[in-house]
C-alpha cells in the first residue's frame, strides 16, 4: 500500500521489494502469497468495503445489499487514486485480471446466482428466465455507473430503484 | 496501428514518433489532431465496428441495434490484443479516458437517451421511468460481459434476450 500510495506502478513492485519495505524476508512473503498477483488481489480486498452479509429475508433485500456494496465500492474507487490506479493496471494485465476475477468478481457472482435461485424457488422472479441473465440484468447498471463511466450518478437510493424497476419492467403493461 | 501492433505501450507514442513513422512533418499531424488524445481517440474509433445506422421503426429494435454493435464490439476487442491493450491503457489515464468518453461514449449515451425518449413519446416504455435510468438498465448487462467479463458469453440473440427481459421485467406479475 505504501509503494502504491507513492505512485509506484504495479509492473515495478516485486515480491523482493514489498519484501525489503517490510522488512521481512521473501520466504515471510511467499509463505502467505504465493506470488504477485495473489498478493495484489489481497491488497484491492482490503482496500475496498468488504463484502456484505446478506439480511436473507427476501431476494429483493439481499439484491439491494448487494448492489449497495458495488455502490459502494464505485464511490471508494473514485475517491482513492490508488485504488482506481490499481483496478486499471489490473485490467491491462490479463494474468493480473485473470487472478482477481477468479479470486474476487467470480465469488461475488455466484453469491449473487444464489440469492436469484432462492428468489426463483420462492416465487419472487419469473422461472422462465436464466438466472445468469439476471444477474447482468441487477448488476449491470450500477456496474456501469460504477466502474466505466466516472462521472455518472451513485446516488442514495439508486439500488433500490435499480432493483424494483428491474423487476416491474420498463414496457408500458409492465407493473 | 503499427506501433501499437509492435506492442509499443501507448505512453512511449509521441506524436514525433508518430510523424517519423508516417513520414511526415508534426504540423501535418497537428493539422487534423489537436494532441495525442485525439489521436488514440481516432485510432480505436477506426479499429472498433461503426457505429449503427437505426432503423427506426421502434424503441425495441433501435435499442437491438445498439446492443448489438456493443456485443460486436466486445467481440472484437477479445480478439483483437490490441484494441484490448489501448482499451486498459486509456482507462489508466485519466486524461486519455475523458477524451475518449467525451468523444466516443457520450455521443452514444445520447443517441440511445434519444431512442428512449421517442420510446416513452411513443408509449413503448414507461412514461414514469427516468430515461438515464433506463438507458443503463439497457446497456448495462450487454456492457458488464463486453468490458468487465472477459469469459462471459457474448452470444447471439443476447441483444434481443436482454431488451425483451428488461421490457417484460423479471418479477412474477410482470409480463
Amino acid at each position: 500500500m505504501r509503494l502504491l500510495e507513492e505512485g509506484v506502478p504495479l509492473a515495478e513492485i516485486s515480491i523482493e521489494r514489498v519484501a525489503r519495505i517490510a522488512g521481512v524476508g521473501k520466504a515471510t512473503i511467499y509463505r502467505r502469497w504465493s506470488g504477485r498477483e495473489e498478493l495484489f488481489c489481497d491488497v484491492m480486498r482490503t482496500a475496498e468495503p468488504p463484502d456484505p452479509e446478506l439480511p436473507g429475508t427476501s431476494m429483493r433485500d439481499d439484491l439491494i445489499v448487494i448492489l449497495e456494496t458495488l455502490r459502494h465500492r464505485g464511490l471508494a474507487s473514485r475517491s482513492s487514486a490508488i485504488m482506481h490506479n490499481v483496478y486499471a493496471q489490473m485490467k491491462s494485465s490479463p494474468k493480473l485480471w485473470k487472478v482477481y476475477h477468479a479470486a474476487v468478481i467470480e465469488p461475488r457472482r455466484l453469491l449473487t446466482l444464489d440469492v436469484l435461485r432462492r428468489g426463483q424457488a420462492n416465487g419472487e422472479f419469473r422461472a422462465d428466465v436464466d438466472v445468469e441473465l439476471a444477474n447482468d440484468l441487477f448488476v449491470g447498471p450500477m456496474l456501469v455507473r460504477a466502474v466505466i463511466r466516472p462521472d455518472a450518478g451513485l446516488e442514495e437510493g439508486l439500488s433500490e430503484r435499480i432493483v424494483d424497476t428491474v423487476l416491474a419492467g420498463l414496457g408500458p403493461t409492465a407493473r
